[in-house]
């Protein structure tokens, strides 16, 4: 273990505190055009951090194709392995302003706490990444190969990113990423995210009669595109929760035993707080399959809108020409959203009724990850991050995406380590966002001890 | 017959247009409160009329709670039946003025047509029932008691009429209303409408967890309430049209063979020009009856619109808490439109799936109307009119409400006789609105046939 550099941490942490209250100052929010010079001023101090602090030589501002990232790389012996860094440094807007407690931009400490937008998501977790790369620099050097990659565009699409890992495979290939940017499960329960679903999100439009109809001239005998719309939602999903695609659940990944004892467990002790929360008595659908599988590992079929008709206040007998649902299919670890997508685009055509054609369009889609839960690279990143709590590491699989990750998986072919360093109370993407201060060290630390023991 | 009152038709032909045009002049817009004034100018000028020059002498302007209505009566002998003669002096707005020919409200001869916003919709017939009345006051008297009520807010709501006469049952009682709002199925054809639907439309709203979710969080495990609503739509009609509601169809008056005839040869005559008008190339649904049959005798149920979760451009995967249907039925003659309501409530509380509760609120209803094709009026009222035409009367069952119809016929348990003297390319509601001028004339001696027949 380098001693070295985790004294280095040690002996440096109001200057790395100091260091995050510099960036946290930029106001650098990538939703709002006002602030774009602000994340360039972002990107441009991170790129010069690296060069003149962290250790870096070669770190610059990379052109997206909306805005800025930062690159830098070191690396040391092509038989060692390659940590791909990522985080990024553009942040939530602030509104409502109202709500805040402290100054948005200027960090304020409040006992262990550092309030400010960006501290939890993602300026804090980022730089501790960076500053443990500045302990082993600045000590023992690197053990393994390392390329850090800054997003500025991940609060508003992510586009720049998405664009420049596609084109530039060979420069960012690595063995692994390295991402802090999600969350714990509870307060010094260290959290690692291991899975994550994938997604396919499609339009169907159903179309009737060349125009509007009247249901006084043609109801009855006209096809009416929202019921059909019915017909073929309710067929796709039955009311005991399965969805009627066929070959889609023989794509899922069996859960290993281990697995299962997890989310069974994860279930009792957090499923009846999830039904509280979304004012439930109980989670409809396959109830064979505990909440958290369910949440997190099974495919899930679910319509987000309907659109057609008549939506205003009272009444109007319209029967539309057409009408379309937004309906979207979470993946779990195994399936892969064109597959899915090609499935139900064949199975609504038949699906389709008499005097309606129906159209599958494919709006997005990314796929599911899942780092099994006996991945070496796991065990040392539990290991590295887990010496840090007193409770064992929390093994967490995600309802949802990580769209960075999955873009690096896909592209990269690389799986994604994520250490979680926010609490639920952090209020993230809200007012009186917050960082436990005690994470911010500890990160630095997880980070020294998982990439030096990566490169042993 | 009054033959003296033909002939004081036949030689007063171009003082009957003068007034007719001297109303249509008023631009008496219901729909644009600018142009109320004119509403009441033309109420103000027909109950003027009706005294100076109909042969009443005691017309007044009635006011409603929203637009004032003309009221006139002459009652001869309680011991002959009493018709209420009913008209329409309010007309649609002239929007888009640029597609007129001619000026909207300058009433002009163009070969055989009057172009005119209100011409035939419905100043023409209303005035030829009030020319009916003129003739017969002026020659022979009347064989009948009459009443007569003229509203001025047809074409936006009704609100007055429905008011009024729910609150004078009494003074509004008789026995037949005669109705000239309605059309010919083609020109030449004397065509009486004797059949109506009637209407229950309800909202139905399903509530799911207590706030909005994310599909990432939640999807797989919440109740989505717009999956139960497409549940729902799909078990309460089938793909055979079949409507899945106890005790609907026992309701159902059946048709008579007469009924069932005229309705199938009604659907070879127009079925291919309504299936063309609608650019389809089937009606789905119930094949074992005939399209007509489908259309005016059989109850529907159509989703007019769904609202409810992310309907923008682009994907968002929310599940709402809330999902509302705007569904209505098409009623039957037979069927009630509350018994029909309090039966969907029901069966849609027995079909609300886990987690989600369904409430069905009333929106609007109205009941079916029939005049069957052998009560003795509709057959005095076919002499009439049939009189005027070559070809044999057609009796049309109208897929639709007339709702002052429906409101005789609940309010004061009259039956409404409806003769048809506007053409299908008569443009109402739209630019050029036009009033074939024979008709005019025909509609004038038509009812002084049937109101000295209904005496006789």
């Amino acid at each position: 273990m380098s001693n070295a550099a985790l004294q280095y941490a040690a002996t440096h942490t109001d200057q790395h505190l100091e260091h995050l209250k510099e960036l946290i100052r930029i106001p650098s929010i990538s939703g709002m055009s006002v602030h774009h010079p602000d994340v360039r001023r972002a990107a441009e101090w991170l790129a010069n951090h690296l060069n003149t602090c962290i250790g870096f030589t070669n770190a610059r501002v990379v052109e997206g194709i909306a805005l800025p990232m930062v690159y830098a790389e070191r690396l040391i012996d092509p038989a060692k392995p390659t940590v791909l860094v990522y985080g990024h440094f553009d942040v939530q807007p602030i509104d409502p302003i109202e709500l805040w407690n402290t100054v948005p931009f200027e960090p304020t400490l409040v006992g262990d706490n550092l309030y400010a937008r960006g501290a939890v998501d993602d300026k804090g977790p980022t730089m501790a990444a960076l500053k443990a790369l500045e302990s082993l620099l600045a000590t023992d050097g690197l053990h393994v190969n390392i390329k850090v990659l800054l997003e500025g565009e991940e609060e508003s699409g992510g586009e720049s990113i998405s664009d420049y890992v596609a084109k530039h495979p060979t420069e960012l290939a690595c063995d692994y990423v390295l991402i802090l940017d999600t969350g714990m499960v509870g307060k010094d329960i260290p959290t690692i995210t291991h899975s994550l679903r994938g997604i396919t999100y499609v339009e169907i439009t159903a179309h009737g009669a060349a125009g509007d109809l009247h249901s006084g001239g043609y109801g009855g005998i006209a096809p009416n595109p929202l019921q059909a719309l019915a017909w073929v939602l309710a067929d796709l999903k039955g009311r005991d929760g399965r969805i009627n695609l066929p070959g889609l659940y023989e794509m899922v990944r069996p859960l290993t035993p281990a697995d299962k004892a997890i989310l069974d467990r994860q279930s009792a002790e957090r499923g009846p707080d999830m039904l509280a929360a979304a004012g439930l008595t109980s989670f409809p659908g396959e109830h064979q399959y505990s909440a958290m599988e369910r949440m997190t590992s099974r495919p899930t079929f679910e319509v987000h809108g309907i659109i057609g008709g008549f939506i205003g206040e009272g009444s109007k007998t319209v029967i539309p020409a057409e009408a379309k649902a937004k309906v979207s299919l979470r993946l779990a670890p195994g399936q892969n959203s064109v597959k899915v997508f090609d499935i139900l685009k064949q199975r609504v055509s038949e699906l389709a009724p008499e005097g309606v054609t129906m159209e599958v369009v494919w709006l997005n889609g990314g796929e599911p990850l899942l780092l099994p839960l006996d991945a070496p690279v796991l065990k040392i990143a539990a290991a590295a991050y887990g010496a840090e709590f007193a409770a064992p590491v929390e093994y967490v699989r995600g309802g949802g995406s990580i769209p960075v990750a999955a873009l690096f998986d896909s592209t990269l072919h690389a799986p994604s380590v994520m250490l979680g360093f926010g609490l639920p109370d952090d209020n993230v993407h809200a007012p009186n966002e917050k960082f436990h201060l005690p994470y911010y060290y500890a990160a630095i630390r997880s980070c020294i001890r998982f990439l030096t023991a990566l490169g042993a």
